[in-house]
């Protein structure tokens, strides 16, 4: 039976995940497919460390070009992240013939057009499951199962440690800092959180799959992004009574040449798919023309599920490398031009925080009505009464953002509004 | 640019779909992939009737072997249905070296191991992500998105119609046959309607997914095999106030060598993901050891979201052909050895008519307690007191099915109980 020999640099939590992968199933796979995944070499700066798996001490090296230039080795998973020394073993695995595996969603983001060329032009796939959904096969949905439609939008949740967040601030009645505080406790968060809670993570992730949606190269530059520092619970508990939840979602959506890419906090139905996605779980949503609505469900992040998606990588190349066919699949085909940036009419949440007393509604609505927004419903609750001012929530129709920031900053000058206007997006087209 | 001539069998539904996709976005499919797809014959008996798509006149005609015998196509796409002339086709395209494309479930499921060693023996590929889930790439998933993975069950809701059903009878508050009339009327159930609401075509998908994930080649006979027509307005509003769904499931669980494989009318939390797949929507969950919880979603029938699948289908196949590479993917590898068909203990819902006096509930308990089987919860409800029975719904904990059949016997053989009992499984790992 033929062999394909794998190295893998970076033996961290996911490194770890898909060596345990292979030795555990490399004989299952191996009867699906026809050949057989060898892990071959292991590089990491700490090689003592355990890992909870049992590999042969003779496979760790602390040299990553031990693997990038070994001569039995046919596909590098680089799995140390960054965007730096990760940038440096893929190209350098490139220029010496082999196909690479990342789960690195920021190096793609960031730097996917220069080394899909390198890749290109030395005839070697890199494989990238891992680096939107974790254990989500969606990008081989969105390349391949989807690859008769036009993509007309997605919509995903797409950083577990943002919907562990919410979720558990919804369950627990608990703050946003207070919650962070224990997710990073539990390691659900990381020390420096910002990568997730501001939305850059998700940032990286929607450029990949709008890249290969739209057939352009888009880089976290181009998404409008916004994280979920500002949602409280007052506001979740406020859109819970409506019927809605909050959720980080990651928004694509195409007409045309126009297109809107972004990451905002934004209002879904709790009785839609994408409102029951809770804790550590993702979910991509797309609609393409041809098949309507779809969903992809699964554990976003994570030892065992981003193993998954690396090894089903691994599986790719191998097959197209056993069948003399590297490239099989173009990876990031550009063909669109003159796509035009575009900020889509949508619904919008807001929650003031107004003086109890006469003339504030007539106030309200007077502005909003001069930006042309109509209210689909208001509703000020009792509760503060008797304090001097109370929460005041608007839920607007369609309406444009821009003419939505004009209508906030002049809600917010307003001497009866008492804090800034908290606004987010309402997306019911789930 | 290379081509890549199509030819399609059956100018139906489905059919008409298929050459629409490819006329509308074979541009766009050129520009990902790298090829063309031409659509250069479609096959009917009726090659008159208007299916709302402009097709050239010269590309049609009534004569099936003049697409599966003709020089200048590459790929046969078989949309006819049925077991018999679908599969003479399908034979003898192969035997003149075409690869195939089908969204024929019930053939795969009963020829298939005769069809796909054919094609072996040809080195031709034959696509069938179209003949489950109808537009959700979950063929695609499971044989190469989880390709790491032991599969450790399976869930499915899978026949749109029964699903549609289900969600009518619910909304509506409806009873089976009032329902199933309407959606006769509406083109959602077929004139004879056996095949969907029996269960019979959930079972040829049931059995297409298990041969998949367990190497192994399972029919329809392999599948205990229940439908729709048994569940009444009464379980589904009993179902929904102890926060359940019915669901027409097809189940597939795995332990060791021991596999269950089943499709039964079951409940489902109604917070759960597969509890919130309505209408005429389809959903494949997946649990793999790697990878966790999965799940797949979409529109499981119909002319579009089909014929995004079988043209999925000819992208792939496409591409082994540009390639070099066709049967670049093991299709159906058998190498499971003595798989042994189990039940696997579950939890029951059982709704009994029982007579309105002293000690009923005693008799019931004491039957249950001898079958040891244990219960969650038992309700009695008030509204049918004064009429001289009322219903009592019982929630068990994990049960044998042999233990549930036997206590069910005794329980009918109960002169307080006044109807046969009925009894679903609940299925609440999701």
């Amino acid at each position: 039976m033929k062999e394909i020999n794998v190295g893998i640099i970076g033996f961290g939590t996911v490194g770890a995940g898909v060596a345990d992968t292979l030795l555990k199933n490399s004989e299952l796979i191996a009867k699906r497919m026809g050949f057989r995944l060898v892990l071959k070499r292991i590089a990491d700066l700490d090689i003592t460390t355990d890992r909870g798996v049992q590999v042969p001490q003779e496979l760790l090296t602390t040299d990553a070009f031990q693997v990038t230039d070994a001569a039995d080795i046919q596909v590098v998973v680089e799995l140390i992240g960054g965007t730096t020394f990760a940038k440096t073993i893929i190209q350098r695995a490139i220029e010496h013939g082999k196909s690479v595996v990342t789960a690195n969603k920021a190096l793609i983001a960031t730097y996917g057009e220069e080394l899909f060329n390198d890749a290109a032009r030395k005839g070697v796939d890199i494989g990238f499951e891992a680096s939107v959904g974790g254990g989500i096969p969606c990008i081989k949905a969105l390349r391949e199962g989807l690859a008769a439609n036009h993509i007309n939008q997605i919509y995903g949740i797409l950083n577990g440690t943002c919907n562990y967040i919410l979720t558990k601030m919804e369950n627990d009645r608990a703050d946003f800092e207070d919650v962070l505080t224990d997710a990073q406790k539990n390691g659900y968060a990381e020390a420096n959180p910002a990568l997730d809670v501001d939305g850059i993570d998700t940032a990286h992730k929607t450029a990949v799959l709008a890249s290969l949606a739209y057939g352009k190269w888009f880089t976290a530059k181009d998404i409008t992004t916004e994280g979920i520092r500002d949602v409280t619970l007052t506001d979740i508990e406020c859109a819970a009574r409506m019927g809605y939840k909050i959720k980080l979602l990651a928004t694509i959506k195409s007409e045309g040449t126009a297109i809107e890419l972004g990451v905002h906090p934004a209002l879904v139905p709790a009785s839609s798919l994408l409102g029951n996605v809770s804790d550590v779980f993702n979910a991509v949503w797309v609609e393409g023309d041809v098949v309507g609505k779809t969903m992809y469900y699964g554990r976003g992040a994570g030892r065992q599920a981003t193993a998954s998606a690396v090894v089903a990588d691994l599986v790719d190349i191998g097959l197209n490398l056993c069948n003399g066919c590297s490239r099989r699949l173009p990876a990031f085909p550009c063909y669109s031009e003159g796509l035009q940036p575009t900020e889509f009419a949508t619904r919008f949440y807001i929650r003031l925080l107004v003086e109890d007393k006469p003339g504030v509604l007539a106030k309200v609505g007077t502005i909003m009505s001069r930006h042309n927004i109509s209210l689909s419903s208001v509703s000020q609750d009792e509760s503060g009464q008797g304090q001097g001012e109370v929460p005041m929530i608007l839920l607007t129709h369609q309406a444009s953002g821009d003419a939505m920031s004009l209508a906030t900053q002049e809600l917010a000058a307003l001497s009866e509004i008492h804090a800034t206007p908290v606004v987010f997006r309402i997306e019911n087209a789930l």
